[in-house]
């Protein structure tokens, strides 16, 4: 038995803290146990060339991480140049995640941009990231209400994430970094409404995985995706 | 039904010409039906910081479009200033999986990069990539045998990889661009041995999908795999 | 009368909390009202090249904001391409103000740096980085006693800063972000022990300004820098 | 003697495939011996600002190598932050040398853009890449008229480029690598209709050389443009 | 006494060359003792963004150095890659300072591009720069008048720079680069009028300076300011 | 006759003022005319990877211009990102002209930079750079002597450099920035001791020229170059 405290399919403590951030028009602090995330949706008029004159706004996320977020201090990533890849890669995702719960007919011509800055992380910084930024879009989306620029909430369900891995042969839920580094197998699962799978993300890179283990670690996905639809539940009524 | 020539269960026609490129250690030219990729392995002396006198080797990969490889021109990556987010994202997806193939305690301090160079495309591109970059890099080690730097294959198992997506409602094989364009998900599958995954990655811009047809999906891609080995091992012996 | 609340030679609230991030070796959170900037200091091995050898020890800051601290969202610094002029500009005054500071002799060939990232902006976010940034740096060295890497605090003496500006004819200290919008003339004093200037950048835009106005600023600039430091000496110690 | 199996007057093998890839408006695969440049023409609405409301179209070109198109690897362009002088100043060259041959009165404001990507080097690509992309081009210009988007072939006369070096004192047609490595002095020729100049750059890193050598590398220049017109021919029809 | 040949409250030698450079709306060559800086000043229809229909006109500056304007060569910035911090800075602040000088409605849409390059440095470039940028800019309106863009000059008063230091303990007006080295405290003042203040930069790098030494550095200051306004009436009339 | 004032064989003015900034140890400004440039020489240790522990020294230029060399302003090639294909490609040029004219094996492991900055362009800018630069490296090679740096000069001829062209039908020597702009054709001519070709580019943007115009060009730049070699030595001795 590795994990001392938890069970292996137990989560961390997680929090959501609403308005967080005075400025943005949604704003949410997520922690997973001692990964924490500020997540702020900004709402602005117009959307990408390619919505133009459609009549439907638009969702796109941004991931970054403070350089001392982490052990031991990263460069920032505007002196570096040029962005980096693990960065832009965890952007796409979140962004096409938080897509997945919005009827977009809905908001007109507006988009939302969700910012996820990590400034703690102890592993599971994407899914908090998730799971923080639907809370912030989804307090964005009671503002427009409230300054009566759409009339219904455009959500069509909730959106989490969580990470599964196999560490020394066991499935375990939502990793710690610590965890993480020793896990053969990771994986993240976002669902939406506690039951459809939005985005599956397994990789392995020390050991691959059969089908039966895939299945147990969905399993325990699965369940851990019911409590933080609960948690975020607290914080967007 | 959709597809008129192939069925939902078949691959389109997969071909991989060894020796494409004279000067690499390995290259060569996959196409999996009109999407057409150049694969060419360099062996390099030495390995990043973090193996630097771990006695281990590594490789690497690089994965990118000729601007005219799609029905319309984009731009090229090195004029936009910086490289592009999808990119770097298949570039490390490709790596991820060739090095699940190799036993690096095996081939000493070398690195090897596969450069992936689309030079046609027609959906399926990053899954064509990694099925021909496998190759390029077992000629590369059977080159260092040939030359006396290493003395046996380091390779632990053929890698392959394919796309399932769900058109219209059915689950199908290997998708063309046109098919891609208009699937609700889209998942695409790294295996190794024909048994193990690697790597899973699905995903569903416009609809969510239930475990019952992530498994249906699964099972194609298991299929396709089968295939997709038996034409790598016609050219890696 | 422009204030309301507060008279013109009185502070906002001053916050400094202690340990906010856990990973850096000094780390506080400052607020100067509703400016937030979190305010990490990091110990690294090794100084720049114009100091090796010297056995003399180096501090370096670097200022940012995340996106959203501001009233309308901010592109991202990594996604410009170039770094912006105004952050470049605050970070290099950080660093000479903390190194104002120090006695490099007593702390080897050591770089400790202070990262200060706005996450709420009201005005003054580069006087609470001085100030908040100092407690980091302070903090920072009291863990290098502990881990036995330097035998005495190298501080010579605390450090704060604070903004004077006119606003329709008033002098007035520590300036809220509507205030600054309406000020002619905006002054930022750094100060070392109360007492001794370590810089002053004074700035008119919309007007010049006299001596004599220049002496009153002064006056109520050294006012403030006291409130500062007793708040600075709760943290440190 | 140096060369053995071709004389000094000799081209390499030459071969100019067509439709070599399936997407652009004109491509080839030319072949300067083991020198292969795939040569794609793109046609796009619009032009350059400069010529916006001349009735006026333009042609432009980008050239690059594929990173292990050379002995040893390239690293990527995109990779490097900048482009690379010589490939920028190649695709300049290239442009120029394309323009000679058109009309743009007979195109309207059009953009046919062309990329010559090198997938192979052994000496020579830039004459490989304007001697296919001349051709690569003429298709284009033929899908144009068969398209109805303008009514005749605005060509004015073949342009292709060859190069010519001293080699151990001897002039030598169409440098294959090693023979550019020990060339004193390197020379590349466009020309237009087997008979114009259209751009000359003769360069002697090694050694000057005198205007009776001038004229000797250009009597054998021309002789071998005559055989790369009737190879264009061919193609083009 | 450190100097041996200027006094401590001397300017060196100040000579400004009107129309160095003939294509500028308004050009000097202005030297400091061995400091020069060709300022050049370019007018250009419209302005930045946030002025646009507002009928008032804005000025902007860039400043730079040649690479081998300094003792040792620094690296071209075009090079870095990213523009330099400390360029970016003293752009900024003339800019800032050469703004207050100016009535813009009195110069309806324009734009006045001051470019400040330093030739040759030896201390203080960025107080010339202002000092002969001041005169391009006027010379710019006097073009604009005899154009029949403008009606009548916008220059609301001379607007120059000196420096002032603390070397050795003594006050000291106007800095070579050798007595920059040595200072312990480095001023740098701009006045509008000779009396009014429109920047003050004082910065403390090797020691802070009390509000006594402030005041004196701030007499000589004014004293050189006066000459400098004198040498600049002789250019612009 | 389109010229007026020259005749079509005569060069503009040229001057070569020595020593014009104090810092570098080779510096002159020369004048082709109004085109104006800052030709400087940097000494320092070391060359680049590929030459070391050869023995043998190094060349190497950059040209730019300042931005407003020209009648409209530049953006600075800093501001742009990514550095100017032009300059890039006129760098390598000077540097390559300049390599000519020295014999490595006797400067030992030494580069020379030579910086070309026009300050004043009307035509020709590349052509004053290659002459004056040649003056500034003599310069220094001449500094390195009196330093006791190398023993002999390691100059093998004068190189120098001249633009001819075809305007209206008329071959004409030196062209100016309006002769320039109505040229059929642009040749730049680089020569060593006043009859070995060293550099040739000729370039028809639009118009092609015949083998007798190219002797024609040649005629006239042979006698250009005879009279800059004799301006060169008079600042070279």
């Amino acid at each position: 038995m590795i994990r001392k405290v938890r069970k292996n399919n137990q989560l961390r403590e997680i929090t959501i803290k609403k308005d967080f951030i005075s400025h943005p028009e949604g704003s949410v602090l997520v922690a997973f146990g001692d990964t924490k995330v500020i997540c702020n949706a900004t709402v602005t008029e117009g959307v990408p060339p390619f919505l133009r004159d459609s009549g439907k706004g638009w969702v796109t996320a941004e991931y970054a991480m403070l350089p001392r977020a982490t052990h031991t201090r990263n460069q920032r990533e505007s002196k570096r140049g040029k962005p980096d890849g693990r960065s832009q890669e965890i952007s796409r995702l979140i962004g096409r995640s938080l897509r997945a719960a919005v009827d977009f007919g809905k908001i007109g011509e507006y988009t939302v941009t969700v910012d996820c800055d990590v400034i703690q992380a102890d592993g599971g910084t994407r899914t908090a990231a998730i799971t923080g930024g639907y809370c912030a879009m989804h307090l964005a989306f009671q503002w427009m209400i409230k300054e009566g620029m759409i009339k219904e909430n455009p959500i069509t369900g909730a959106v989490s994430a969580v990470s599964v891995g196999i560490v020394m042969g066991e499935p375990m839920l939502d990793l710690e970094y610590e965890e993480d580094s020793m896990a053969d197998v990771d994986m993240n699962l976002v669902v939406k409404n506690c039951a459809d799978i939005v985005e599956i993300q397994g990789s392995a890179e020390k050991a691959t995985f059969s089908r039966e283990l895939l299945n147990k670690m969905l399993d325990l996905g699965f369940d851990g995706i019911k409590k933080l639809t609960e948690a975020q539940k607290k914080v967007t009524g």
